[in-house]
């Protein structure tokens, strides 16, 4: 019996459950045409509704994750991936994967340019001049071999048919369902070719999970499912109620980084990027406690190994090693000239900071992307002065904005003038991570 | 605010309810293209999983039915259409439409052609030696001005929009929703331009509704929408257990309904006619009672008013009226030749008729298409000796193909030989009609 497309949508519309050979002869479906777009997204439909079972998950994971190229790393001891959902600031990655890589563990980054309001690795790399970040493969390998670890964007095919439900989620209403986000995410992961996984799950206002709760459960899922996949992995709860450390944009995040690079900078991601790094470390098991691994990769901070190796990848890749240095930045990493600012217009207490609002101003600004193919100012910015729950005074600076135009830049402040919300009463400061999840095996055994 | 699709689909992937503006903005987008088929696709499986309140329904239909051409008779008194919900053997439009057109009540028959396993009414009609059933519009309307009726083919647009998703329905197993079924068929009988409808709602294996109590929840919405929509109508329950009648096949049937309106023929085919006849009748306003119209109906078949009117329709539209004496019908409704039967392989009763069974072996023969554009063999048949809890005896044919070939008849038998089953215990009929449903507010006053 072949697949049919029609029973197949019947099974989950009514509730059923699909056998591991439907989900292969839909995902086959996919690539060959057979299955129309109306009638993925049918399914799609009723797969938001009716949800999937975790061997449903795995199926459809494994299914989407060979629909193309697979990438593979020469063997060279485990490797470890690093996920975000995605947050306005998060500029983690570019401690991670110096800093990682610095303590002796592979970290082969294939990245996506930034689409939506948050932007992309690759982007905020092409800040420093020269940088290539369409390396060949048999470079991207060489590379990771020779020096530990390499970024780039990429022009596999990894997992073709995950990226055609992907668009259809995005067409028809079906993105926020659990199961085909941690589907969509691992199938991508499994693709990429690391051994083991770190997801940086972000809730609040500027994250895919609005909700703590959320966030556990999407964390949650995203661990059983790789784990199910033979896949070691451990989700970070971080939070995205408020931008993360003090600037979003491309070069002042990479700015940013190389300061948390020298030790210093703004301590949330000083501090985000250290519990990510140790979860690393300890998933590659180059440690015996969580504070050993803290340890390491603090002294790889603080003592300059993980900027070292940050330059010797800046290098390699065709860009200029003396970005570490910051007497270059006006030169290599410029911002733009025009500044506008928020200020506080009342006495109180931070409550509210639309994280996802000063995502959107970034790439009004320019420094993110509405379609593929539009170009970026790597030198817009948005500094963050405030945080929920600190006090405020009438007149304090709440948002500096870096514009190309002065137009633009005040444009932006007075949008986003009314997206900070400051209270009269004192309000709790926000925790800026979070539940560390692990595998259930793992907890049972431990 | 314009309308936004994304926003739509999502109201009712979360069960909740749409306005009219949004459901009128939905069905232009339909038309227009803005709306694509993988939208309307994602937004069937919703409906069909999460419901169709009565308010959406009554919009959609409105929507539906306003998408393209509206028929509009001349102003002549009720006029009142008949519509089945499909069955095997299913000959009794060509009874109804000249039974009550003798009775002064315009019936004016807009058909289309069979597809699927039931067979068409313009696909029986073109049985007939010359019978045109493609009139234009204007002469359509002449007829039914001078005559009381006509049956005919159409080129109109009605409801275009509901037959976009129909097809779409189709191709996504979303068929089977109540709301969705209800919404298809009574935005179309309201394009079709009558006053009132009178539903004949069949149950059974070769039924859309298999179950009696699905097929009452049909009937109760069908008639709710159209008379919240301001068309009185009711709801007749017929069974579909088992073919209708004697006969299955376009020239035997037209033979079986002649016999009919002689006053003759299978006590089942008879009886159906005429209890929809009255209903027509009574919706109408044409009697005072239940009692009166059936009075009516039997007189203008035993009075041979009906079978006249019919002649003057079949002449009208170029057909010979001959075909009203059986002596004539070897010649002009001519049956296929070759002969196969079914027998009883053992003494029993009748258990089970697989009609869907029935209706795709007639298919199979050449008397019904698989493609829109494929030709019709108006003389296949086959007779049904049989009927539910009758007792059979070894040797007792059941079945009678009649092939054009000797092997395609025998192909038929023995396929459909495992299609009956025989009990050895004494089974009860099947009723042969059941409920008839009115508009709640007629049973409240009443």
């Amino acid at each position: 019996m072949g697949f049919n497309i029609l029973k197949f949508i019947e099974v989950k519309r009514d509730g059923g459950e699909h056998s591991r050979s439907d989900i292969e002869g839909f995902v086959n479906g996919l690539m060959d045409g057979s299955v129309k777009d109306y009638q993925a997204a049918a399914w799609l439909m009723g797969a938001f509704i009716r949800g999937l079972t975790m061997s449903e998950m795995s199926y459809l994971t494994t299914a989407l994750a060979n629909s193309g190229d697979v990438f593979k790393l020469p063997a060279n001891g485990f490797s470890v991936d690093k996920h975000s959902t995605g947050g306005v600031g998060d500029k983690v990655t570019l401690v991670l994967v110096p800093l990682v890589a610095s303590l002796g563990i592979p970290v082969a980054k294939l990245s996506g340019r930034g689409l939506g309001f948050t932007g992309g690795t690759v982007d905020k790399l092409e800040s420093i001049p020269g940088m290539n970040m369409h390396l060949s493969i048999e470079d991207f390998k060489t590379q990771v071999a020779q020096i530990g670890c390499a970024v780039s964007g990429h022009s596999l095919q990894l997992a073709p048919a995950e990226g055609k439900l992907y668009h259809l989620r995005d067409v028809t209403s079906t993105v926020p369902s659990m199961g085909l986000i941690a589907t969509s995410i691992v199938s991508k992961k499994i693709a990429g070719g690391a051994d083991g996984f770190v997801f940086d799950v972000k809730w609040g206002r500027g994250a895919l999970m609005e909700t703590y709760d959320g966030a556990v459960a999407l964390g949650r899922l995203l661990v059983d499912l790789s784990s199910s996949l033979g896949h070691p992995s451990r989700a970070v709860l971080t939070s995205m109620e408020q931008p993360l450390g003090d600037w979003v944009g491309n070069a002042a995040e990479v700015r940013e980084a190389l300061e948390v690079l020298m030790g210093e900078g703004p301590s949330s991601t000083r501090e985000v990027s250290l519990l990510l790094a140790r979860e690393m470390v300890l998933l590659a098991r180059r440690a015996s406690s969580p504070d050993e691994a803290l340890d390491m990769c603090r002294r790889a901070l603080d003592g300059g190994s993980a900027l070292e190796r940050f330059a010797m990848m800046v290098e390699r890749q065709g860009g200029d090693p003396r970005v570490t240095d910051p007497s270059t930045w006006d030169r290599l990493l410029p911002l733009a000239p025009e500044r506008a600012v928020v200020i506080a217009e009342e006495d109180g207490f931070m409550a509210g900071i639309d994280t996802r609002a000063i995502g959107e101003a970034l790439r009004t600004l320019g420094g993110g992307r509405i379609r593929k193919e539009d170009p970026i100012d790597h030198g817009v910015a948005i500094k963050v002065h405030c945080s929920v729950g600190q006090p405020v005074s009438r007149g304090d600076v709440l948002l500096e904005i870096l514009g190309r135009t002065k137009g633009a830049a005040e444009e932006a402040a007075a949008t986003l003038g009314g997206s900070l919300v400051i209270s009269k009463e004192p309000v709790d400061s926000i925790p800026l991570v979070g539940e560390i999840l692990y595998p259930l095996e793992r907890v049972a055994k431990s």
